[in-house]
């Protein structure tokens, strides 16, 4: 078995030698840019280490771990143009370097290259019934990603999202692309559906408790540790499971107030963040959210466990689904 | 063999019988608008007919026919995009009729719909070999049109661009979706690799004969048959095969005149067609361009005489190919 720090070098590596074509060097340039600009590579990372469950050989999937990778990095190129956000990664994001269209097609032969890479002959896969199965994974996550990406900005328009709603929005949005990536490496490993479902499972409940989690410290983190400005999503009214629940359960003065808040259009920033969270303080939605982060993370690892291999060979996963959520032990 | 009436019959059919999830109706309403527009469906058509070369059964192939017809449409919407263009088809282009952000989020969702109809279940090819191998030709395809596209982009901020270059971009652009087309058919059939080649040849030179026949109908085109306005490509200073020519046969006086045309920022719309169509007129770029054409429209006749199947099952392409260069026989 391959340590994590063996799997992200051979990420790492397998990224700075894709060979693009030299011309049209327009279109290229920004590619090489994104996919430069780092990422913690979770999903490739996820894909080789779900593989590594069942053989050694995890740098036989590097194409269709690098594919998942190509795939996420596009839909930040274009996710960040529709936002009309600056920054990524620290660094400008392709369409304030370059310009709208430029991101629209580097976008585009971004997502063509992801296919390119998972299904091209360059692959070393030699059971091509495994690939076309995966394949099949594969779409059902580029497909679902977009879903969730048209539910995010209906939900902008609207004030009536429900949890359920939400959680399907973030289940498309973030947990997918995990589970399908633990999906498919078990897949290309030859492992059993049993086993595939149960990974995909893991992957999406512990997708789903990251996002919420993230979602809580947007509030409540630590502005040197988060890495974000806190509060995000409070100034933009962002219908997430605090908002939400908070609505939900707030007394009529409570609801009154969060509801001007919603609804104001001059003040600032920090009042608003201010007294957002002293509401939601005050129906202590922390609390309730924070539960709900344990419970989907105490079922992520229930599926792990119930997946059919050596429980020593489970360890890393276990290990790492610990450390996405921030949890050094 | 099946007539070009039934396989269009079946197109349409197919486009309307597709299955799209009713949610979230913003992504896919914009994807079933642009299906809907028609279009002379050619690429579908061509693949279906190169099938029919060699087996009777063209409806196996409707998946990955209309997976090719969704990717053209597909660069359609992204490119009017990028174009700002208002009408595609007599009908408001998607980012007018919605926005800038659902044309991209929904374009790239039919990107993703084109490969997911390609290599998806629900086709009755049963060797899967004959599929990953035409899944590579639409690769080479898809990621083609992207390099076509940014070089189109490119030479629009470029004063010497050569003839080659063009004749490159507008291979790219808009021959190879032709070109695979008949390759795929072939593929998909069985047709063994110099088979398939011919076809290739075909398609690529036919669709250059039928490009350059476009931009000498921009100019010399009768105004009630060819559908756009005449002139279009002189206002925007396109740098076609003609204008290319001519600046390279130009005498001191006329290359002088033409110029002042390319850089003039103040005139009347007809003023600069009616001048830059006579200094084009003066070098008579109109036979040259029309000697171009009949040696590329040649030239892929007879790849397609080079198919080893009986004459009279070409019958159809031959028509075809003609009707495409508007030549009723």
């Amino acid at each position: 078995m391959k340590t994590q720090v063996e799997i992200l070098n051979s990420i790492e590596n397998y990224i700075k030698g894709i060979c693009y074509p030299e011309q049209p060097e327009g279109l290229y340039a920004p590619i090489k840019y994104i996919l430069s600009l780092g990422g913690k590579r979770i999903r490739p990372l996820l894909m080789m280490m779900a593989y590594n469950l069942y053989k050694e050989d995890c740098e036989t999937i590097l194409p269709q771990a690098i594919a998942l990778e190509t795939y996420h990095n596009f839909t930040l190129l274009h996710d960040d143009l529709m936002d009309n956000a600056d920054m990524r990664r620290g660094n400008m994001t392709v369409h304030k370097k370059w310009d709208a269209n430029t991101a629209i097609l580097s976008g585009d032969a971004m997502l063509i290259m992801a296919y390119r890479l998972f299904v091209g002959n360059e692959n070393g896969l030699s059971d091509k019934s495994l690939l076309m199965k995966a394949l099949d994974t594969f779409n059902d996550a580029t497909l679902g990603v977009c879903d969730g990406q048209q539910y995010d900005v209906d939900f902008e328009s609207r004030d009536d999202v429900k949890e359920e709603e939400y959680m399907e929005m973030i289940r498309l949005k973030t947990s997918l692309l995990l589970a399908c990536a633990l999906k498919i490496g078990a897949e290309l490993a030859g492992a059993d559906d049993e086993d595939a479902t149960h990974l995909y499972k893991f992957g999406e409940k512990m997708g789903l408790a990251f996002q919420l989690q993230d979602d809580l410290l947007d509030v409540y983190g630590d502005p040197a540790v988060f890495g974000k400005k806190i509060g995000g999503d409070i100034l933009c009214n962002k219908k997430t499971f605090m908002l939400i629940n908070t609505l939900n359960l707030a007394n009529k003065d409570q609801k009154e107030r969060l509801q001007a808040w919603i609804e104001a259009k001059d003040f600032a920033a920090q009042e608003k963040i201010d007294a957002v969270t002293a509401i939601y303080d005050e129906v202590d939605i922390r609390s309730i959210c924070q539960q709900k982060i344990e419970q989907l993370f105490a079922d992520s690892l229930k599926e792990l466990e119930k997946v059919d291999t050596d429980s020593c060979r489970k360890q890393p996963l276990i290990d790492f689904a610990h450390r996405l959520m921030g949890r050094n032990r």
